[in-house]
């Protein structure tokens, strides 16, 4: 498994900050990050109990940069599912599916809790490699901040045991990736209405599959040749359907 | 799926009830018993949240036989796990492994928590025809009372759960992605002694995302933007480093 940072961005309620410390200890899991806080005071501390040295070694930061230093992947948490598949932004995975996809990273993934009333903004929502939600009554699917990150920490508990996997990459590579295919988008003018839409449709779907080392390469040699391909043509001719003769 | 009773055995904490009361709400259960509970007030109130129907609903006995009527199966929840094959007693199922046995059962199962500092009386575990212990830390294992509820609401949504998934496309589209992906490859030379190679890992990855449909249309889209840009170069051109000029 790889290493977790659970992150609670903004938390409203120090009282759940304290119960997600315990659950954290309950559940194998030791670093936590606050980015802008509420204070934390009395309730927290109580609510912790014996995960006290957990909320302890939390760190407060005030930017979402300094939450992500040193993130390998990062997978967010919302309450809100979607059931238009054009809404890829938000199909998401359950914590089981999540936590089989997470044995085979490698490195440190950040675990995103939102606020309690508006959850995740949309920003840092776009920018992760996994989106999960818990499956729940339609009718009232927002569960508690505590309650939902226990049962996602549960879930990768649960999954602790591994098999072999290959190694998987890292964000250098997974960002130089994302950085080919944004220019193949430019090379083959894409429409430009479309291309952040089918950005983050080709960063989720890579994220699903989790490439190995081998397959990173050999992907970046297919979008490389295809980039290099696309470049070679006149300006003039590079409209799709614009044929020069 | 039979029905279920949650029943809070002497709990302590309003807090914990009305946490109780919304992750029922959450995860699809009704009925709560409260046998000897504490003062239920305000902050049972708060932290029920939209489960507050369900805390309203709550009926509030005095004797264990009152919890137990109308009842078929008990199913006792405990934090402490034996390592001991011999004090069976204490011998339990994971959450998963009883959500899995309740499924076959038939009328109403009980489901028991005990109090926040000492769980439930021995004399209700004997009692009972599940123990369920939630797999955690060895050296820390005892959970806040509602996340340990949580967690059992959960497992047993999600065994009668059928997740909502985007259409995933069919052979047919999938053999039309792998001849475009083909075509690419001829397209901007990719190196003949790979290109077997190639194929395989594009298709094992596509296979792993499970492609929605309009993933599907959209990744189609680039691939035939790549294609149609590789092809507008003279084939003497077409080799790559070989520039024409």
């Amino acid at each position: 498994m790889p290493h977790f940072r659970v992150v609670l961005v903004e938390p409203l309620n120090d009282g759940n900050i304290g119960a997600v410390a315990r659950s954290m200890k309950n559940l194998g899991l030791e670093e936590l990050v606050l980015v802008r806080p509420c204070a934390v005071g009395e309730e927290a501390l109580k609510r912790a109990m014996h995960g006290i040295d957990v909320l302890k070694a939390a760190r407060t930061v005030f930017s979402d940069e300094e939450a992500f230093k040193g993130v390998d992947f990062v997978a967010a948490t919302s309450g809100v599912d979607t059931l238009n598949d054009k809404k890829f932004v938000r199909i998401s995975l359950t914590p089981r599916e999540f936590s089989e996809k997470a044995k085979g990273l490698e490195g440190t993934v950040a675990l995103l809790f939102g606020r309690e009333d508006f959850g995740l903004p949309d920003e840092l929502i776009k920018r992760a490699d996994f989106l999960v939600t818990i499956p729940a009554n339609r009718s009232y699917p927002i569960m508690n901040l505590s309650h939902a990150a226990t049962i996602v920490f549960y879930e990768l508990f649960q999954t602790g045991f591994e098999k072999w996997k290959p190694k998987s990459v890292g964000e250098v590579e997974t960002e130089k990736l994302h950085e080919y295919f944004a220019e193949l988008l430019e090379v083959i003018d894409y429409p430009s209405h479309k291309k952040e839409k089918t950005k983050v449709m080709f960063r989720r779907l890579m994220a699903r599959s989790v490439p190995s080392t081998w397959e990173y390469h050999t992907m970046m040699g297919v979008l490389d040749g295809a980039i290099d391909r696309g470049k070679k043509i006149e300006p003039s001719s590079r409209r799709r359907g614009k044929k020069t003769s």
